[in-house]
């Protein structure tokens, strides 16, 4: 058993945003990870902490700063003994840069994954749907990195921003994830594919979850599944 | 925001047995929990190992104890702040008692909880099948269990037990959960039904998700649901 005696290095996640799209991103890492028996898998330690204010909300509307209790999550794990850190949360992102010099271990970066996944998968698309929360939105993550890539990034008109893209992860963020929520979310991915978006990026980590099983006329990029490959092909790679 | 000033107590999960088991378990806890917003959400410390040495290994063959690590795990959690812990591995319950004095914060129990949920929703069963490790089996915590609370336990023959149950288990473990993994272990759920079970206990934590969307002749009882459950109500109760 080579595992049990060099059991590798331990996965931290920083979650909780929501703790639904937590739950989902460890089932997927566990399925990216090469694995035939439990003690072939990553130890994993997960914090997950939905009373972390909302990230919106701070970098939108004056809410309470997530920052402090990000840091303290992430020290956590750190002293847990986790080598890198996986934050399963786009708006939570935003603030990474204002910890991370603390921290000291490495984040594995959802946002930059997911844009080097469409590059290696569609290196022919050129204009890229963007479904995220007003807040990643605003934080320009995703489009200073799809830029920075030669990609074109569309957003939803403000109305569809929030009457269906707000309004589906409030609903999946409060258990309710059904033929309505799946229905929002797939409109306002098929008016991005109207405006002419070749592919669609799932920008939050609670629309992978109101899409499962959503048919659409566009493929759907899925940062979660991008940020679980990405955490293993880390974790596995020499300290 | 009241919780965001009072957070309430820290649930701990000791899982990785296996790493699917676990991300199911947490995913049946976050639906249990009643919360509208992220924030309303229990805070979860959860350490996955799954190098934790087999526990049906260590209780039949001679295998590696798991118990330092199960214990060493259980101590994490603590340090971490930790109130209760909830194991989703029904065989590591074998050696609960081994660790329980030393961690010093309380176990919610899943064969107990278990136990109590089909006492109080199929009052009149009598004959319970069991399908679960062999280790399970062997040490016979569902078998007291139910029989303290007037049950008769139905175990699948040995042939069985061998060539579905374990078999679909490692299949689960492996991560192939096809028809092929859910026709093994339906196969042994129809076998204890034909055997007078009146319902059929999902007694490790890897057969709920073998089972998921099979139709079978008798009530499945999902031991991983019922800690869900029971933690939920436990941690909200006052300290």
């Amino acid at each position: 058993m080579p595992l049990a005696a060099d059991p590798g290095r331990i996965v931290g996640i920083l979650g909780g945003m929501g703790p639904a799209a937590t739950a989902d991103f460890y089932a997927k890492l566990v399925r990216a990870t090469p694995a035939r028996t439990d003690q072939e898998h990553l130890r994993t330690l997960i914090w997950s902490d939905p009373t972390i204010p909302d990230r919106t909300g701070a970098l939108l509307h004056g809410g309470v700063d997530p920052t402090p209790l990000l840091l303290a999550g992430a020290l956590l794990l750190r002293a847990g003994g986790a080598a890198v850190i996986a934050v399963p949360c786009n708006t939570a992102h935003a603030f990474i840069p204002r910890i991370a010099g603390e921290v000291g271990i490495p984040f594995v970066h959802m946002i930059e994954e997911t844009v080097l996944g469409i590059r290696a998968r569609h290196p022919h698309a050129r204009r890229i749907g963007l479904l995220s929360t007003t807040g990643t939105q605003a934080s320009l993550l995703y489009d200073e990195a799809l830029r920075r890539h030669g990609f074109v990034p569309l957003a939803p008109t403000p109305e569809t921003q929030e009457a269906r893209v707000m309004a589906g992860i409030t609903r999946v963020k409060a258990g309710i994830v059904d033929a309505q929520t799946r229905a929002l979310i797939a409109g306002a991915a098929d008016e991005l594919v109207d405006a002419g978006a070749e592919l669609v990026i799932a920008g939050c980590t609670e629309l992978p979850i109101a899409l499962e099983g959503a048919q659409l006329r566009a493929p759907v990029v899925d940062p979660t599944q991008a940020l679980a490959e990405a955490v293993v092909r880390v974790i596995q790679r020499e300290p």
